[in-house]
């Protein structure tokens, strides 16, 4: 069976480089914005509208005369948020099937479950988001430091409420994770060779 | 400044073992038992006496009359509590003083907050917390799983009380803690050559 770990993280934590690292430390697989792309392909949706919707969870949209038209198929969003879903849970797993992979977000720790990945999850506290953010780029940049605080807790409790919706279980558990990682203190790219040895 | 390694963990997680492994891996000093020897020499109090009162909160023994005795020095189970935690600080603190050290439970991240140690906590689920401590030794061998079961959760309820109460913190909260492993599908001993890459 493939060696497969998949990647939860906060916003500006540093996750989603800790996890292109590690890829490359080890020479597998690494998939995040790849996952959009392929799903963009089969669906025949644009990337920008797979990556809005991606990560919401299904909106009905309640017709007016309940009685005739209380039907999946009048509600498009619903439909499209979980084409996508389950669009991308069939990736991922032929991702898992294909090679030793990193996956990043995307439940994947759940929807893999059967392939039994290493489950990291990877966290800080609020300075040092703020500031992984602000090394970024130069969007953000511009952003004051309550800005900067307001967008990465709307964009935590956007993953908190997706995790929660598709798998039951609470996001950032650390139940659910085989190691969960604080980078407060860490330099990411300092830390992956010391990792990568667990594999 | 010595590099201090805390480990805080769950019963029956392993991570005494993990602890003590670490330190042999890293040539660092290893304090855990050695702690109770050093406070009953120091304060003349029985070894068996520290350890059983080493991880309690203060209790208060009222006195009758309140009015004429209401003071700390009539409650002598108090007293002893609190010479114990604070002779237990201050040896904790001597010993990272002293050398590069792994400190396992008592609070010894929060103690020694000022030397920035590096601070683990260990933990798994029940099933295998249940099979490790089966797995420990002939006097645990006895007791059926629903019996381990409660007494796991004693004891983490007692440390739990303990950390929250010395510490103001949420004990095995992950934001406290710079890595937290779940050992539920590790062998300890196969991660601890990893784990000491990172110092």
């Amino acid at each position: 069976m493939n060696r497969i770990i998949t990647i939860g993280r906060e916003f500006g934590s540093g996750g989603r480089e800790f996890g292109r690292r590690l890829s490359e430390e080890l020479g597998f697989a690494y998939y995040d914005q790849e996952i959009i792309s392929e799903i963009a392909r089969r669906t025949s949706l644009s990337e920008q509208y797979v990556r809005a919707i991606e990560e919401h969870l299904p909106m009905f949209s309640f017709p007016i005369h309940i009685g005739r038209s209380f039907y999946s198929s009048v509600n498009p969003t619903f439909d499209q948020t979980m084409i996508v879903y389950q669009e991308q849970a069939r990736i991922i797993a032929e991702m898992a099937e294909k090679s030793d992979c990193v996956i990043v977000g995307r439940c994947a720790d759940f929807v893999l479950k059967a392939y039994q990945p290493f489950r990291i999850f990877v966290y800080a506290d609020m300075e040092s988001k703020i500031r992984r953010c602000r090394e970024k780029g130069p969007e953000e940049e511009k952003l004051g430091d309550k800005e900067l605080k307001q967008q990465i807790l709307a964009v935590d409790k956007k993953r908190a409420r997706y995790y929660e919706y598709y798998t039951g279980h609470f996001w950032g558990d650390k139940l659910n994770f085989d190691l969960c990682i604080n980078t407060t203190r860490m330099v990411v790219k300092e830390i992956v060779p010391a990792i990568a040895k667990l594999f």
